[in-house]
């Protein structure tokens, strides 16, 4: 059995997630969380929420995943958001082309070749069906839009979709968002929900499904605005595969410094760089394996007509390396469409430090003399006036001045063109914000977690698989067992795991079944410490036998004053501020036994 | 402007929840939530998820939005889950046939009378259409099915539907789910996520939406299992609105307890009666006035025929009383048709505490014998055999024993039959649970905290509108404010907010406008709790002003310790254990001021 098969087995066995209506054969992109799973992913998101929403100050929103058709004709994924399709003329099984392609020839980046050439290669390689194995050469590749479509209301009059990404239900509120900023840019405004892609041919567990949850957050900040505060992330070291990297197919990747990359050229935009600052302590902090992790420039063929300078943070799984997140500069491009397509104002105005006062020759001619004179014709006078004050105010120093209409010549007097030099005081301008977005794929981030925390190793001789979650993303903090039901054991056990419960901690208590098999158990499921109640607990001197899932090994903590700062402690562990080790050492508490003490003998 | 009105327009300019997409004129039914809103809604869904499933021990899951075809077939939905709808032959708007006959006539539920019923009525009334006024009488009125479809993958070989309640994600994973139960009964699942209706005409703000969050537990019992724990519970006062009253148009609620409602038969299910019980606790935890909350029967005829007995919970919004949570009994019917749909089991292996001894009848027929004799029909004579033991074993007492196949009777000698009463050991048997679900529609909730908490007042001669919400839902728990930005304060308040930010509070600092504005805008977003950063505080004696929100009354909080304790006992009020008046008890704090005290005049 591979890591990856002990994974995908684990993960159905203990509750992390599966397939979803297997019952019904399953239906391939769609999976459901189970207990733990659904814990693992609140966790992640809350700790996204966290860093990259409270920690900024930035707004949080949540809008619907059906969104009428006119926001994609605006966006441009009613056009644009399509993958090549190909339908077997054997089977009638639908392929991703672009896949049939990359997976029997050398090509890397099928899709950047479009659909001609595509159909070209399937021929030229006389490409077979996978399902069926019928000849594929001549059949035709054509765009298919991946994006769900329904109907809202009765009949079909009001096409909607299930939204491709949350950005849409924040960029669409845009008017709104900037008031309650108070018109102030930048602001940042995120959204951690449900997002669709009816995928063609949806593979690899998590990766590629057909609903997912994002995590996107949308800074928008002026395009001649001061760049953010480096300090903080200047110094943070990342490890980067930019451009040039990847088209001299070197393997290597560039250990620098968000300070360096930025100052190098290597990364374009300082919000860029800020956010993979942020971003890659985030992912360290959340438990992605740093020897596992890059990030990846887009080739200039691979980025959004709109976009200036991309990085996708990418993780290695299965031996793969997959885009986790995505940085993206979005220019004005959203909010420009809406305004256009909308007919709304998608700007913020931003008042001058001191209004502006400009000089602009103007006329205001006098109509009792220009309509009798001109009759019908007077309106084009006035304009023909008005255009040559604005073009050559010089020519009215006279005492005429001549306009043309229709290839005639007339001569104004001077005295009724009302002509003068006003002065104008304009006190700031409305300007469309730039588009900042880090993009974090939940389930991706979630599998990542899920595959890095992934360990094997040997307890007293016994193999032992167990998940090295952090504290703060663990779907159970503390497992508190009973030695035995019995002897007032689980009463004491109970009252333990009560208090860490009114501590806000997620607790699971369990009874049944050997010490040693409990605490396999929640090491599978990522469980951080185990608290055990025996009799020395119950009719001894009240201790507890603390257990640490990563070094399987255990201590005594003394009742009374210890236990209770124990207690106190595990919020600094919860929170990621303190490790194990520290705490024990804090609290002087020495391992007295490995994962098969003396205490496990008694437990059948 | 009413109270209504005020409540919408506070809504959408403090950011709690808007009409989505409005800058393209919006579509009815779909609502965006702004940032104080999405994080009300998300301490609503905490606030559920600690009380209905981790103090109850029960899991939560998180499955698709989008489910196949299938799972609906099963489910019923595909047949049943419709409006009666009918078109204008005028303009072709869309009417909800029923509510066009309950806003023009008497009748109550025009829906269970049928849509041919209901064209009849609204012939016999004269209806006209509501939006051009063309006489609907002859119209027809047909069943128009409220999910929205769509299609997964290429093509429409798969339809897929989004899914109208979450529960259908849970009762399809039951084999996978009962097993983490480690099949014992009973054991609850729970879900909080989005569903759809494809609603023919919404209405009425958060109330009656097309896409909207449930938080739904389906709890699994054993149809003969033992009733609840109803200790807990049993003295909880509810206000019931049964059957009898309804029908009996009596506008009197039963005010009675737990415990008698069960006693005197009112309320059927000692389930039922359990979950009334901690779901009023829970209402009234959360903020919901209990002058304007019951619980009403379902009437026979608004129940689902697999239903025994179901009540809601019903607040009273703008002078309507409106559903905010279901609980029913749903009995088998689901895991009965998945289990007929999937042909996968759908029931729990209840071993019996001893395991149970049958003797059954047997034949073992000597075929060396029969297949000489009987040749091809052998077979029919083995099958004979069978059915007459299991039927007459008493026949089998002779010498021979007759069989008749196909009209022809053949005497077999009793000697090769292999006849026997065998005994049996059964150790338990496969049960199909019952499920009782509490159903909770989170945006009816949000919608009744909100309106519940908006209170009017007047301080110090100037009006007040505040939303006196509960610490553990308020969006901002701590408003911490700098005097004026300068001498120090505002980097004093940061250091407080951070303080309180490192303790997990969701906190706002704010330091532009007079304290007066900043006190009246978290007065309106519900934040329970200011603390202002004066002069005093950074060159006096390091006191701080405590501002609450509900009687505006302002405290001086000495430094030091006594600021250290207040910090402390916020952790307690945040989590409904304590109330403000108890702390400042407690601390010893006294009211300097009311809500325009001294220092708002240095503000400016």
């Amino acid at each position: 059995m591979t890591d990856h098969d002990r994974l995908t087995e684990l993960a159905t066995r203990r509750g992390f997630y599966f397939p979803a209506a297997g019952a019904y054969g399953g239906v391939a992109g769609f999976y459901t969380y189970g207990p733990q799973g659904a814990a693992l992913k609140r966790n992640v998101e809350s700790a996204w929420r966290d860093r990259f929403l409270t920690r900024e100050d930035h707004m949080e929103v949540a809008g619907p995943t059906v969104m009428p058709e006119p926001v994609f004709e605006a966006s441009g994924h009613l056009d644009g958001f399509d993958d090549m399709i190909l339908e077997c003329p054997g089977c009638g099984a639908s392929h991703r082309a672009d896949h049939l392609v990359e997976d029997n020839t050398d090509i890397e980046d099928a899709e950047a070749l479009g659909t001609e050439r595509v159909a070209e290669l399937i021929a030229e390689h006389d490409l077979e069906c996978p399902s069926c194995g019928a000849v594929l050469a001549g059949e035709s590749v054509t765009a298919f839009n991946l994006m769900f479509g329904t109907n809202i209301g009765p009949g079909s009059s009001a096409p909607g979709y299930l939204r491709p990404e949350t950005a849409q239900a924040i960029f669409v509120e845009f008017p709104r968002l900037a008031e309650y900023a108070r018109n102030q840019l930048p602001f940042g405004v995120g959204q951690i929900g449900t997002a669709y892609r009816n995928e063609i041919s949806p593979r690899r567990g998590l990766i590629r499904v057909r609903e997912f949850t994002q995590a996107e957050l949308e800074h928008f900040v002026h395009p001649e605005g001061a760049p953010p505060d480096l300090s903080g992330v200047a110094e943070t070291s990342l490890s980067l595969y930019p451009i040039d990297s990847q088209q001299a197919r070197s393997a290597e990747h560039v250990e620098t410094t968000v300070g360096e990359a930025l100052e190098a050229g290597v990364i374009g935009s300082p919000w860029i760089a800020y956010y993979l600052g942020i971003a890659k302590e985030w992912y360290e902090h959340v438990g992605v394996d740093m020897d596992r992790f890059r990030f990846r420039q887009h080739l200039p063929g691979e980025r959004a007509h709109y976009a200036t300078d991309c990085w996708d943070a990418e993780a290695e799984l299965g031996g793969n390396w997959i885009e986790i997140s995505g940085f993206s500069t979005r220019g004005t491009y959203d909010l420009s469409r809406h305004a256009d397509h909308s007919g709304e104002s998608m700007t913020v105005f931003e008042p001058y430090e001191k209004p502006q006062t400009t000089e602009r020759p103007a006329v205001d001619p006098d109509m009792s003399y220009l309509g009798p004179e001109f009759g019908d014709r007077a309106p084009e006078v006035v304009a023909a006036l008005k255009e040559r004050a604005a073009e050559e105010p010089e020519a009215f120093d006279g005492e005429e001045i001549e306009v043309t209409i229709d290839g005639e010549t007339h001569a104004i007097p001077m005295a009724i063109t009302g002509f003068e030099i006003r002065e104008e005081t304009i006190s700031g301008e409305h300007v469309t914000p730039e588009v900042i977005e880090p993009s974090f794929g939940v389930d991706r981030v979630f599998a990542t977690v899920f595959e890095h925390a992934f360990r094997r190793d040997s307890v007293e001789g016994e193999e032992r698989t167990y998940l090295s979650l952090p504290p703060e993303l663990a779907p159970t903090f503390v497992g508190v067992f009973p030695l035995m039901d019995k002897d007032g054991m689980g009463e004491r056990a109970k009252e333990i795991a009560d208090a860490l419960r009114e501590r806000g901690f997620a607790v699971e208590y369990d009874d049944s079944g050997s010490i040693g098999r409990r605490y396999r158990r929640q090491d599978e499921i990522g469980t951080p410490l185990c608290l055990t109640v025996d009799y020395e607990s119950v009719e001894g001197d009240g201790s507890v036998t603390l257990r640490d899932r990563d070094s399987a090994a255990q201590s005594r903590v003394p009742a009374g004053e210890d236990l209770d700062r124990l207690l106190e402690a595990l919020a600094d562990l919860r929170a990621g501020r303190q490790t194990v080790a520290a705490i024990k050492e804090e609290l002087g508490l020495e391992t007295v036994a490995g994962d098969e003490d003396p205490i496990d003998a008694g437990a059948e």
